[in-house]
């Protein structure tokens, strides 16, 4: 479960309401999408509550009354993506399902929003073990799952030995493929993720 | 080549001295190491001319007379870094050489500095072309051609089948050493590297 660095408040990092007070829930997604777009334009570092709020059409205190501060209102947006996960492909093969797992993080990375807010949340991440926290969750914990479920799979069917580090296989799984859209921000060439697929699966240790 | 963003000039974006002045090169060298300790505590985005001027013991205008703002500065310590080069693994072996790179890429990412100034300057390049085009030498272009002999070497020893594709050769070397040391931030475990090593060589094609 992606924990917000907010103690015992389950939600999040959000604040209760004070008093009787309900909070308007679509109030509540307009300000979660804002954050978004405002991460993508101008960035953690320069964002603001004003901004936010007047790109999400509500006051500065709507915002203040479900969040205390900036990195809480973002650790929420980025642990609600951590938990909202991943497909669990079932091919029926390894190479089926690898090509899928690459298929659909491809789709995520190049997101023109995700390509935007990850190396930015990344560079906060540096100076913020909070926001660290967060992203790690999102980024790599919801995904170890899915890869470790990708490789049981194949090491039932005898297509890989039983001693498969789950680890290194996300690595395998993850790596190249941010590298190349994140890292060298380059497009992928035509037949690109075939053959990384194939070459994933071998270094898994697939014949 | 490590190409800078400033068209003509060889020198990597710095000034020609004014009339016939001397830059003294121990302030020059002062300036740069000033960068990087600033890069590393502040960020490219909070860093000023006058922060580095005051860590490097030098006037604001030193800084002005060899290099015309904060985005050239830079792109000027990037491109050095770019220019250095990695050296080229000779054992004798695809998976020798393999672990001797991820050995080298291992070390570089884990310094406190590349671990700090990397993901903060991806998170800028994303907003600025001219420091995508000089990180990506940095982190690429400089590569290309280590991975490019060692496959090439492999090949000719029959290790390696003739049509490796040296843009994956380096996504699959670099990647997921990248993804775990600067996007998970995650210590390498024992044996990581030999193991990483086997796969990588696997994934290239390797029986």
């Amino acid at each position: 479960m992606a924990k917000n660095g907010n103690g015992n408040d389950p939600a999040a990092g959000r604040r209760a309401p004070a008093g009787a007070a309900v909070l308007r829930e679509d109030k509540t997604e307009a300000i979660r999408a804002a954050v978004f777009e405002e991460l993508a334009a101008v960035g953690f570092a320069r964002m603001s509550i004003e901004g936010i709020a007047r790109r999400a059409g509500v006051g500065k205190t709507a915002v203040y009354r479900r969040w205390r501060s900036k990195l809480h209102l973002v650790l929420d947006v980025v642990s609600a993506v951590a938990a909202a996960g991943l497909p669990t492909p079932d091919t029926g093969s390894l190479r089926g399902d690898v090509r899928m797992l690459l298929e659909v993080a491809a789709r995520a990375l190049r997101h023109p929003m995700a390509s935007q807010i990850i190396p930015d949340l990344l560079a906060e991440a540096a100076r913020s073990p909070e926001l660290a926290t967060a992203l790690r969750a999102a980024l790599h914990d919801s995904q170890e799952g899915v890869a470790a479920a990708v490789v049981a799979s194949a090491v039932a069917r005898g297509e890989l030995p039983q001693n498969v580090d789950t680890r290194l296989a996300l690595d395998l799984l993850t790596g190249p493929l941010y590298w190349r859209l994140l890292v060298v921000r380059d497009e992928l060439p035509k037949g690109y993720l075939d053959a990384l697929a194939g070459s994933v699966a071998a270094a898994l240790g697939a014949e």
